[in-house]
Order: C-alpha cells, then structure tokens, then sequence
C-alpha cells in the first residue's frame, strides 16, 4: 500500500492521515466546498475537490473512485458513516482494483441485514434478544410475535444502524401506531421496507467490543467498551473498559465477540455490540463493520494503534498482536465535542470557531477537526473534536476528565462541553454504575450551576484574550 | 493541603497546576511583569504579581512567601530550576508553617554539595567515577589526583549542576588553565569557589533514574531515562526506557537509585543519574531533589502521575503503588521545543507566536506554555513546550515522532522542531545506540535537507492561512 484515499471528513479523516503519516503511506483527501479550508485538506500529502455538496460529496462513490483513480491511490479507507457501511461501495473499489480498507462486500453486506446477522449469531451460539425470526411482512406476524416474546419490544428496520429507524412499542396498539412509521422511515433512510422486532430490554448496559481479524485465521479482541451514555440512542461519552463488568463477564464477552466475528469469517477492526441486562446476561445487538468513533478508548488502555491495524490486514499481512500479547491498563474515557447547545436542546451551534485551545498534560488526547478561525460548516454532523483522557484507576480518570473538560477552550460556537462537566461531576456517574437510560434520568445535568460559572469564567477568559489582542 | 503556590513559571507551572486540579487543591500562581500574559497566569485559580524581574523574579524567596501567606497557601511546589533545590527557601517554607513539596532542606543541601553525595553514595556502595576524595583546595592536589585517576578527567564545581561549572580537562596544561576559570564560574553561578575532580568517562549514556519516596519507609523506582542527546551537557531528547540497557542492567540500576536514596532517607520525587561507560558500568553522577523536566516520559510508560505523588508525599500519605504495583509499557520519547534557531548555534528566538498547532491523535502529549498570540519574554529559559510520543515499541515510537513533529505547528519564532526531526530520522538514532557524543558527532543536523523542505512547507501553510484569516 502506497498511497490511501480518505474517503471521509473531520476528525477522522485527520485521525486517518495521521495514520498513514506513522506507515509511510501517502495520504490522499478529497473535500467538498464546504469542506475547502477544513484541517483534512491541509493535513494530508494531497487533496481534491469533490464539488459542491449537493453533488452528493462524500456519498458519491463514482466520484470518490475517480479521484482515487486520478491521484494513484491502491487502497482507499472508508472512516466511519457515509460509506463506510455500504457493500457497493467496496465491490466497486476492489472490481477496480483498489483495496478497500474494511471486511469483505459480503461480510458488510450480511452484517447490515440486522436480520441475518442474528441468524448467523444464532447459528453460532451467541445470545440474541429474543425476537422475529425474519423480516415481518405483515402488522399480523409483528403483533403474533411481540405476544409471544412479551411487550415491550422494540420495532427495528432491518438495514437500520446508528440509533435511526428504530422504535419502542408498549403494547399492541403503539405496535400498530409504529408499524407503517418505521417502514416509511426505514425506506426514506435505508432504502428498505424490511423491518424486524425484538423483546426490549429496558435500559440495558450498552458494552462493546473491538475485534480485530486478519486474512491469516487470526481473530482478537481488545477487551470492550462501555457506551452506556447515549441521547437518544445516540453515544455522547464512550469508556472502556466497563466500569460495571466483572472480570468474568469481561472474559466471557470478549469470547462472545470473537466467536461472532469467527462465525461470518471476519477480516480487518469490527465492533461487535451487546446488550448488558439487570441480570448480568449479554445480548448481541448488531455488528459495526468499520472503525468506529470510540476506537482511541480502546487504544488508550491497549496502547495498540486499531487504524494502524486496520492497514496492516488490509495489505494481507497478520495482526501484530496475539491475544496473549494483548493487554490492558487503566481506564480511558472519551466525549464527543459537539457544536450544539446542551441548554436548547442540543440545536447544532455551527459558526467560526473563534479561539480553540487544545488541552495538554498527562493522559489526554485530542482528535479534532478544528483550529482556531475554524467554520464549522452547517452540511454535516455537528461533532467537531473528540477528548479522550486516561488514567490508572476510575477515580483519577473522573478528577482528570473533569480537568481536561475546563482546561480545554472552545469559543464562538456552543458546545457539548459543559453539559460533559455535569456528566462527569454528576454522583449517579461517578459510581461507574450506568445505563442507557441515564441522560433521560437525569434532566438536570443541562441546569448544572458548575457548568454555568464554568462557561461565565470561560466568556470572560475569551473576551481578556480577544482585547488583549485586539481581535 | 488545601492551596498550592506555584513558586514557578512556563509548561511546569501549567503541568503542576494541572494536577492540583486533579486533586482538589487550588493552585496560586505568581507573576513577574514580563510573565503578565503567561498561560499559567491564566489557568491557575488565583494569580499574583510579584513586580519586575530585577526584584529577583521567581528567585525572591522573601516575595514568593509573602504571597503564599497572603493568599493562604499551606503549601508550595517549586518545579525545576529557580529554587527547586535551595535548602534556604525549603527552610524558609517549613519554618513559616508552609509545606514545600520536596525532600527536606538537609537532603536537598546534602545532595547538592556533589562532594557530599559522593561521600554518601560511596558509603552506601553505590558506585561512584573515581576521583578526589573531597574538594580541591589547590592546584597541586588537583593535579596529583588527576594523575592517579588518570587522564581525562572532569573539573567540577562542587555546588553545580545542569551542566554548568564543568570541564574537560585532557592533560595537566589544560587542568592548570581550567582551574581557576571553573573556580571563578562556580563562584558567580552558585557562590562557592568549591571544586573536585573525577576520571572523565568518554562519550558515556546518560542514564538516570526516577525515585518516588514516602514518609513511611516506601522506596518505590519508575524505571530509567536515557537522556544521552544533549548538547553541551544540554539534555534535548529524553527517552524511558533507554533502548540501549538489558534487562538485567535495567534492574541493576533501579535497585542503585533505589538503595541511592534510601542512603540519605529521601522523600519524595527525584532523581538519580549515573553515567554508563563502554563496558557497561554504572557510575552515580549526580541526585536531582526535585522533579524533573523530562518526568513526562516516566509518566507515559508506567502511568503514574508523578506531581501527584508528590502532592502525596507532602501531604504524608504513603505512595499510591508499591514496587510491584509498578509496571511499564511501551516506550516514551520527549522533545524540548526551545525558542532558538537551530541552523544559527540555536541562538534565543524570542517573540510572538503568530500561529499555534497543537498536535494530536493517538500516543502524543503536550506540556507547553505557549498559545497563538503568546509574546515569549527573553528574560527566561528558551524552552517553551515539549512534545512527548509513545508507542508500543521503539519502532512504533520513532515513527509517530516524526509525524508528530509534522503534526505540530508553531509559528512566528524559529524552534527546535526541525532539529528534532533531523535527530529521529538520523540512522544513528534509530539504531537506538547513542551516547552522550552523539550531537557533537552529527553536525549535519543542522543542513538536514528534509528540515528544509518541512520548514518552508510550514511557512507555505503559514502564510495560506494568514492571507486567508486577513491577518
């Protein structure tokens, strides 16, 4: 491998260059209009344009595939959403003779039909949520089964992911309510009627675990990751290991995973997703067939580089680490920065950043996309910057993040910074015993006072600065 | 302790108020005018001027005390240089009731008069280079001495260290010339005309060792440090653990530095350094009773925060880990950015930042003092950040520091960047075996083609961005 197409934005098309920077591989951007004075492009060896959005940016798999052509690139790598879950997408890279930086075409494309994925899952013995056998044809089935499996279940479009197309129903009658909703909502997101249901598990433990898979028979994991912390179904801060696992339960679902990736004959970094009940039984959820957002926790207490990783399988050459050669130390935690306002309900907050101070010291890491002068541009997802923090134990980690959280310096836009502060100060938190049901819980993190002094200290510190350097 | 002064400025003062905010403690910074702007004037919860810098600065113990009585601090820390290791100002804190976060003021001054560190460590069998058994009253003494230890031999001042009041002396013309030069300098840098002599080691690896101790009997050691590229006893490059030791000489000189402090019933954090010759020998050189600059290397290896510890220890609570709580992983390497111009004998380049980056991704760690708009004053030390890497293995490391040296941007001052560039890709250097010649030995560091190309692409960028920020 010579030279890599980014086929993604933000942070983690940096997070990729810098990669590629470590293996001596060139690194090729692409950047929408939108995207001209984004930190990607000025990153990598090279960078093209690909138009205006509305030509369909980094979704247009013609364009992106040109551009790799034009510029040389064998390999090009995917990152995490736009078309990193999509089977086309890695057929046509590979039918041109570019390596596609992911599992196979058809391992994508089996792991996105939710329901044939917990067909293979059954098949090898890893748990699934009680639920339909298949897709659902009629309302009749879907209410038949829910019967059966006992409300309340939850109504899931079978190429969905990502906490869209996916609905709770009480009873029979929310179940008809639901039915045709999550079928128009699945075909106008997915492009697919196929929906499927399954017993829901009411605030479950979210728990994950990274596998990593090479072309020579080797399958390992790096222990997992606890995800728990969502907004509407939407991870906000990602920890790993768990707080609340045993070592046994840690064992078990580590082996849990291996089997799952083992069973479809995985190849290249996955994430295979639980559900962690009251009464300590794990759940596959669905298999994430991609780097994910959350990787660097798992980096922090493995100290193993996944995108690093990644490009070694892709190349065909083995993992660099056994499993006995894997092993873990402390706790890392990380929180999306996203440009939205916690007090307005999380309404994206785009706009120039107008001083950005990254955070430093011990056990900090940062994977952002911004710089100060920065325009957050309005086109895509508002996560802008990821903080990840490391220590020895969990309650170093929690006085640790609550300092990166005030040493780092976001201005001009609103952020998710504040409302991360009365997470991590917040007593039903720092018990690391959690559920997916805490953010909707605990509505008073977005009233938090130490979060509003904060941002008043941080207002004042901006306008110092910006008159002492007459901005 | 309830609130800490920070009797220092620059990336330590940033780093020691860091941890006070991870352990619940207020920090108090102090001032000079020069300092005003100073980003641990900023980030420390209280600030206070302490008048121009010919009132003696961060050096004016009677000022530094008056603020830490005004503001109620029950405690100080005074980082690295200025009066991290004076007995007076250790005695000065203690007998106002205020804790100094260090060994005590008999240890500090024990191991400062390098004469009296010898004599202990001889004592407590810890080898030592052969020299005079004591200072050197007169030149007679001094030559006979160098003729039974053979020469060359080093020419010290008994109150020095960091590389100044040292020299090399070849034969007995040169010991007669250098006599009273390095009598005269120790008198004007440490105020005594005390000098000995011992065996010069050609071209050694510096080797030292970090040392935590505790109030209750706990001598605890976090592995070594190489720290052989300096120049002109300069340490610019420090690295844990040294890739050039065995296991068994990696032991062998944890338990010396163990048994070193124990010796002189040390407390707290400090150092223990040692010359490694050709055949493989330890020597004791010197102990720092203070932390160091290159701490941070120790950190990224075994994950223990050091300033914690410290803060620990002078609270009188027992270290967190036991020796056999304390493992390492990986390797840790750190650059010290100085504001100079490599390709001009690394001349001050004091001034403003115009623009700063700081780097990130996976294994990399910023101290800095510095920010976009940051006016370095020329009063203090040209070192105003330092970037540390670590990876999984050396090779792992080398290649994520040259990436990280790319990652980083700092503009408007010529730095060390480029330098330490030319260091990482220099095939001596990736070899791991190097010594303390090293810099001497590589003049064409500083004509490294790739330096120019990287500078004058940073300068490309630069001015992009300048011209499209309009400033």
């Amino acid at each position: 491998m010579r030279k890599l197409l980014i086929a993604n934005r933000g942070e983690i098309a940096v997070r990729l260059i810098r990669a590629c920077a470590e293996t001596g591989i060139k690194s090729v951007a692409v950047f929408t209009d939108a995207d001209r004075h984004a930190l990607h492009v000025k990153k990598a060896d090279e960078s093209y344009s690909i138009g205006p959005d509305t030509l369909g940016g980094y979704l247009n798999m013609h364009r992106l595939i040109n551009v790799a052509r034009a510029a040389g690139c064998d390999a090009v790598h995917p990152g995490y959403g736009f078309l990193s879950e999509n089977p086309e997408f890695a057929e046509a890279c590979e039918s041109r003779g570019i390596r596609f930086v992911g599992p196979s075409p058809e391992v994508i494309r089996r792991m996105g039909d939710k329901v044939a994925a917990r067909t293979a899952m059954i098949e090898a013995g890893v748990p699934v949520v009680p639920g339909s056998d298949g897709n659902l044809e009629r309302l009749e089935v879907a209410l038949e089964t829910a019967e059966k499996v006992g409300y309340p279940v939850m109504l899931k479009a079978t190429s969905g992911g990502g906490g869209r197309g996916i609905r709770l129903c009480t009873d029979p009658a929310s179940l008809e309510r639901n039915y045709e909703r999550v079928r128009s909502e699945a075909t106008r997101a997915f492009g697919s009627t196929e929906i499927f249901l399954e017993k829901a598990i009411v605030n479950p433990r979210h728990i994950e675990v990274q596998i990593l898979a090479d072309a020579h028979g080797q399958v390992t994991h790096l222990y997992e990751r606890d995800c728990s912390i969502q907004r509407r179904h939407q991870k906000l801060v990602e920890i790993a290991p768990s707080p609340q696992l045993s070592e046994k339960q840690r064992s078990h679902v580590g082996e849990l995973a291996v089997r799952a990736a083992q069973a479809v004959g995985y190849q290249n970094a996955g994430t295979v997703e639980f559900l962690l009940d009251r009464d300590g039984s794990f759940y596959f959820m669905e298999m994430n067939t991609r780097l994910q957002v959350e990787h660097p926790v798992t980096e922090m207490i493995t100290g193993i580089d996944i995108v690093q990783e990644q490009l070694r399988v892709a190349r065909g050459l083995p993992l660099r680490y056994r499993q006995d050669q894997i092993s873990r130390r402390g706790y890392a935690i990380e929180f999306r920065i996203n440009a939205e306002d916690p007090e307005h309900d999380f309404l994206p907050s785009f706009g120039r950043i107008t001083r950005y101070f990254a955070p430093g010291g011990p056990g900090i890491r940062t994977d952002g996309a911004i710089y100060t002068g920065y325009q957050i541009p309005p086109h895509y997802d508002s996560m802008c910057a990821k903080l990840i923090c490391w220590a020895l134990d969990w309650e170093l980690l929690l006085s640790r993040a609550d300092r990166a959280l005030r040493d780092i310096g976001v201005f001009g836009v609103k952020t998710t910074i504040p409302y991360h502060l009365a997470i991590v100060n917040h007593p039903a938190f720092k018990t690391g015993n959690f559920d997916t049901g805490f953010i909707a819980a605990h509505p008073e993190l977005t009233q938090s006072p130490a979060t509003r002094s904060d941002r008043n200290v941080a207002v004042a510190i901006a306008a110092a600065l910006a008159a002492h350097h007459g901005l």
